[in-house]
């Protein structure tokens, strides 16, 4: 690591309860500074608060969609705030969905443009800026490795299933790209990965339900140190896919 | 077959040169009535008269774009025409596509927004009316199976690459969908298939630029026998997936 | 087609009941002269007689294992009953396969091996005397194809699942050494394809077991049709893989 | 981790210069004894005394084939040398491979049995040993997992290719044990993992080649990261497969 502090962006917090804010809070202990980005006002101020309360770095940037123009905006926020004097951007998490569960006769038109433009449209600006962000990290002996992106994947992203048309539509499209760029953008040192969630996470609402079969999903602080070893995988063997899912799961 | 005369709907036309043509071509000389739904109506409206000039009907239905609305009208349109007491939609191809090949930040929001609108919302779109309308069929012994929807795939439908970041997002969201709907609607007689189309289709300009190589590509009425093969499998051994590509191709 | 007469060679008959048998009575109607290698004597002789007794050419070849030795003398055998001057081999179909279905820890050390043996290094033997053969064949106009391979795949060619550790390891195999061949022979005119058989097989048992379900399962002869249409695929449009499951099948 | 000592075996060391060896020095370092599996005495030797006078605990268990009845052997001495008293296998590793990269009608039937012997038989023993193994640790609060086992895979794990017919069907075989074993064994506590390494490991001979290039290939020491993480990785999110390639890497 330089002298400039490592700063981490992730889209998607949600609840504060998933995998955005487990992510968030484990790069925050690892000494990233982190950008949260989402929509939930509240979640989002309650987990900054969080994070700094607990000794670290962080700030919401609360946007009323994800559509190409309210994620530049988001990035030149935090360019603003974390400026390249002192931060250099070295993680960013895609970690925004939304999921449909619906037979396909019952998917409405607005259902499948919202799959497409959560999904897909978002993780492409998302992307874009993340990348650009990326590329003005200088490539040294010290850091070999100008940043890492990673995609939140799921079952959905990889097999289209009786009730999923409008997700598994959104969830392949994010999957693609993920592959796409890890290809474009390894040779610049920029390293691109998606992580394949292959059944249900522990979130605040699943461990409700589930309390009376102790760890039948995925916790998120599990999936974050995936993400948190990706992150920091030597250049000359990057992962760009890989799959996580309980021990016990049947698939 | 019943005393109902077989019809099929192919949206995708282009300058009627490739294989949304070939295929309206072959499923005429099977037989078939033909409606043919595109953009561009000079093409249409020439491939339709080509049709009936060769002793086989069809009908062209030109859309201004192919948003649900749009779809969901030329299908309207088609059932005036086609009527359920002497007709019944046995086959239906999306071959519809919007192809991008670009670096990834040469990529614009639109060409996004055009990529997922019109590789996936639209193959929804036409999906949900054609299903709708091979509902209308009667299963019985002489016609075990309801019909066939077909989708044009291609190389970008299972691999993102450096090119493709634009383009990919829209294939692998169709395959996506086009396997829901195998598995939703298999056991209704409702036969969903997929068509990795994996190399160039010889279509006019294509052939123009490789006089000097004959057969360097995949002609337009190969793919078409294939998605007869595909129309004509018996209930018992239905395809989801293949592929198709030159025999010399490297891959 | 040639003046010289097409022949097809099948190895794996069983009990005459399944996928083998159904496709040698497919392409005995087609036109095809066909010779049959098996290990059980006794469903070989039947079926080549019931050929013969139906108008059709046929052969036994009766083998004792499935060793590359006794594959090698079948092709001489068949080679010198079907000489060049008269007959031009067109296609083959590995259709041999050795099923366990175990826990991994009641799987034997001999079971292991009978399942490479069998499931790939018999495949190995039967491609490369089917492709030889092939190589005799003149490319021109008239035959731009020299022939075409055909691998009878199962659900356990491209998933591992719990019962089938001995199993998978096999059709694995089999599955790369077909893509492998696709891939080098397609330039000279050698097509060679894999079928994933993605359910069960509606042979004479199982057909027995399933008298209150009709149509639960493949009816042979409707793999027999895919494997014709393999073999008829013009040149400029061909298929490395394909999966059959009947309609209903859950996936 | 208990009082007991954790064990790691590896098996597959080449001359000490790629991932089997990288392997045992990486988890020496991180506190585990280490058992040593290969057929090449010299290489095998000089590795566990190297380990030995770095501070760590290792032994070489020389065989002379990779056959189900020595790799038993092997693992009987282990067992003795390691005792159930004070040591628990934790984690395994099999490195072992037999490339061949040929056209196909130059392979020799010994070369395709070697490759099913040395890539899947061998692989399926191992595996077997390995599990009763780690059955025998107990499962508690402290120990979640049994064990983990890893299996070092290839591109040719998932794609047959030109020259690779008689390596791929070796690869495949052993990928498809790891997904069985994964999903079997699961539920149990003990955790299976394949990691595809896309590109050129940079052991010795390989490093020479390529002196002007330098970081062309995977280092065998981010390798071993990778199998270090895997192993480490928490019960609620288990992989079963990951890739790993050059950041370079044009795929």
């Amino acid at each position: 690591m330089s002298a400039l502090r490592p700063l981490f962006i992730v889209a998607g917090i949600g609840r504060a309860a998933g995998t955005g804010a487990a992510a968030a809070r484990r790069f925050s202990k690892e000494g990233y500074s982190v950008a949260l980005i989402a929509r939930g006002e509240d979640s989002l101020n309650a987990l900054s608060d969080e994070i700094k309360k607990g000794g670290g770095e962080a700030a919401p940037y609360c946007i009323p969609s994800y559509s190409a123009d309210d994620i530049t905006s988001a990035f030149t926020s935090i360019s603003a705030q974390f400026p390249n004097s002192h931060y250099a951007l070295r993680a960013a998490l895609f970690n925004v969905g939304y999921a449909v569960w619906k037979p396909f006769l019952e998917v409405t038109a607005s259902e499948v443009q919202e799959s497409l433009s959560t999904n897909v449209a978002a993780a492409f600006a998302f992307s874009r800026s993340a990348i650009l962000k990326f590329k003005e990290n200088k490539l040294d002996a010290e850091n070999p490795k100008r940043g890492t992106l990673i995609f939140t994947g799921a079952t959905a992203s990889t097999r289209g299933n009786k009730m999923t048309s409008a997700f598994s539509i959104g969830k392949f499209g994010a999957r693609a790209l993920s592959q796409s760029l890890a290809k474009e953008f390894g040779k610049d040192g920029i390293h691109v990965a998606h992580a394949i969630i292959d059944g249900q996470i522990m979130t605040g609402a699943a461990l409700e339900r589930s309390r009376d079969q102790p760890l039948s999903g995925l916790s998120p602080e599990s999936i974050a140190q995936a993400y948190m070893y990706l992150v920091n995988q030597e250049k000359s063997a990057w992962t760009w896919e890989l799959d996580l899912r309980p021990a016990q799961e049947q698939w």
